[in-house]
């Protein structure tokens, strides 16, 4: 085959002689996202702030006893608020062995978000991670997974990871930022969030076919040699009918002794210290309006 | 491991030497969520009233017969313009047995209701309740599954448990009312409401993926010591292919002799009277707006 | 039990020995709708128009083909606009021994269409049956199944049958007029409608899970003696993953010796002629608006 | 049966022995369309633009492989700025034996584009074609299936074939022009496109459902002798999980010689110079509007 017919990228290497990589994530977003999205005018209702509460109270322990029964350590980003409304939380996740990053402070949304109040949302959360648990965190994943330009240069300045993009389905280097993709198929929010609201979008799917699809990405990501990047939410995978769904997948993943089960940092720390950084490396690209009637002036 | 890894709720201590309840519910709304929701210039039309009118007609019929099929006890939650317009339910649920309680009196929408309406609302349904059927309810569930702060007041007031909130897969008490909690995930409503009316958000759902998910949810909450609170409609779950969706259920719920079955009131009646009410007791928490440029305004 | 707690219907008496009921029914939409809902000024296109007229071009030959495999004959539910357009359609049906009913002139829509164009749409499709296939209908069916008391008037005027309603799940008689009732469960546009438009609101559902509900409908509509009507669409169900589908519910239907497989026609002719029409018979029932703060007014 | 109760078109005629047809097509749309959508004004943010990058980067690698290993040539249609952006893509679908066709220069939505720029965008691709792969593409996809009257002409004007519209479920010449059909319920993006943003109308499905979807769909096309048209993207369907997919239906629809698995252009070709050409002809017709009120005003 002549050059133009292949991949212009190569097999990412592993370590450890593993063949391929597995991170179990947790947004422990709780009521973050709520409080974010709020009018200050709205009725005071019980109902969505409860169901939330439903993660520091009960969910997240439930996911770190799953995550104790098989072994893993996982990745917990929190929010600054979260970390403040339940103070337990951080020091707990610390002690049983896990990773905690960054993830915005009130759950901020990029697009909503000024640069500097994003600047400051870091730092503000920095000092509590420290204080909290003495901890400084080496990554950082955004609210609800957007970046800007100017997120990426102030998580970049701080020297931190970021897991927040999909570019690749494996490590990758964006504008000289080591980037864990995330990946929407494998995310929990997206088919089981649900709160009765009016902005609520469809019902919470059952748990038998989204099983299957993750199995099957899980299939082809282990045996291309990729990064499968498992993401659940405190609140909505900390439900009794999903933790049976994640007890099926990790019966899945564990199986194999090929796969690297890794925090989300250690995997950031192998890519930037292996051949991997350069091989995989891409400039940040910035979307055109292309639209109505460009045509012309495009040219 | 230390303190800090434990969760901050001990175990549920269930009566009889049960390890985990099931409570089957039924939210018999008929045609009063849609009276409510019309506009007064609606033009009239038969297609949505033929549909709810169904559950008194049909529906609720099936529902009471796969009951006695099981000898499951219910608890049925009744609007008082459902009861006004359909005389014949409240003394047919009493006299079969089944616990019935208040569900609002025209399916009152909490964030459009104001508090005074609401204990007016409240005192004509007890009225109603007295006067068909000789009864006194011990428990209220809110229209939608919405609470305020007024309306959490009102219930305390009369005494009365409520079971519309979601913070726990338990029981609890909240600010000092008895909340013996709904599910989402084990609701009806929300997969299989359908009328053909542009307010639909989703066809119906097939019954087997629901089921499924609903036995996974089951077989976690049983073997935690949980509570599963089921909720299904009259118009609803009284079709043809849910009723099969409720036997297959039942097989598996009444499969163990470790379950308590038990109606709601008996939960709330236990739940008071055990050491459960102080442990899982917490407060009133409201929610904050935090968001576009709370950043600074907060701190 | 004391009468309270029996339903206030006793069971539905079938003919010929039979024990519960099926009903093969097609609504013959094809453009229709899509021309009465299409804007005046909307810009000139291709991609919907062509996806309908694969209905009389290709889909409802595959359809009566299939019907005749399992030896069925169905009703076809025809607008006046649609025989216009397709004049080989009307006598194609009627030879190959179906019946054949109203379904509107231009697939008028209930709420936009007044009365007195109602009845003149009524008149024309009359005539234009009259003229193609030289018979006169028995029946009506509502475009998107909804009516209003204007409606029913003329249809009971003209002496015909009704099928547009959802009030049992056995035939019954609404204000004098027979109405052979409808069911969103197993229709199959709600599920699998899909044109690529803006106006789509799902994705065509995998006839999978569709199938099992169906056949779940069929098993406790046929061993509680009711009547199962099946609706489908000739541009829709003509396809050919959807015939599958319903040759695997046929499969089902026409195992038993004990259902009654019959037209819509027939099954009114019944129901007017037997003990039935009065058993179940409610008058109609118009719904109020009880909404926002109509507590105290409706008092 | 009279000569009405056949349907008004014969069985198609395929050649080499073969009895039915399925064609692999991808539409390589990557950042083209969500360029198209963007407001001019809009925040600079890089998720959505990451997401799309996977396809020219990974997900076009991977269906290239797959295609490899089941020896298919399929047809890949690609946006004049997908090739203009990537340059190493036409040369390698060449390269490896895959037919190439035009899909408009930004991905045009057909409603938002005059006439006169439909035509620069079709020769300005053709331009692209020419310079970067030496080759004068055959045939012509309309951006999101939508064609106008203008669009056609265009196409006609060009001697190219279209593959937009579904009026069949096999070729078909529509106004002169050779039609080899798509097919909704064999999409992937219908099902699978999902970006996080608030324009997403769905969750992606699970693909299990779809699978089996897709295998129904094909049995019967295949039985009937009719043409399959698979479409999917390079962004959505070159994820792992779909890939797994794939390789099911592969399975299923190599497994008979009985198909002649053909690109669109070698099916496009075989139409125009067969008898199906003037036995499957249909004129353009073009929808009315007929909606409220239309009644008396169209007689």
């Amino acid at each position: 085959m002549s050059q133009h017919t292949q991949s212009p990228f190569p097999a990412y290497e592993w370590p450890e002689g593993k063949t391929s990589a597995f991170c179990f994530s947790v947004d422990v977003d709780a009521e973050s996202p709520y409080q974010w999205s709020l009018p200050a005018d709205a009725p005071v209702t019980l109902g969505q702030i409860e169901q939330r509460l439903f993660g520091p109270r009960v969910g997240i322990w439930r996911i770190l006893d799953l995550l104790d029964r098989y072994e893993i350590k996982a990745t917990l980003f929190v929010p600054g608020l979260v970390a403040r409304n339940h103070p337990d939380l951080l020091p707990a996740f610390v002690a049983r062995g896990h990773e905690v990053g960054l993830h915005g402070y009130f759950h901020e949304i990029a697009a909503e978000t000024p640069a500097d109040e994003f600047a400051r949302a870091l730092d503000e959360s920095l000092a509590i991670f420290k204080s909290q648990a003495g901890i400084v965190p080496a990554g950082f994943r955004s609210p609800a997974w957007e970046m800007t330009p100017a997120m990426l240069a102030e998580v970049k300045r701080r020297g931190l990871y970021d897991s927040s993009l999909m570019g690749f389905d494996l490590p990758y280097t964006i504008d000289g930022v080591t980037q864990v993709p995330v990946l929407w198929a494998v995310d929990d929010a997206i088919y089981f969030k649900f709160t009765g609201a009016q902005t609520d979008r469809w019902p919470p799917a059952p748990q038998g076919g989204i099983l299957e699809a993750w199995l099957d990405e899980w299939q082809v990501l282990e045996r291309e040699g990729r990064l499968m990047m498992l993401t659940i939410h405190d609140w909505i995978s900390g439900r009794a009918g999903r933790i049976r769904m994640l007890e099926r997948l990790l019966d899945a993943v564990t199986a194999s002794s090929d796969t690297w089960i890794a925090t989300v940092g250690e995997v950031a720390a192998h890519h930037v210290s292996s051949v991997n950084r350069d091989r995989f490396s891409v400039p940040m690209r910035l979307p055109q309006a292309s639209g109505p009637h460009r045509f012309r002036a495009a040219r």
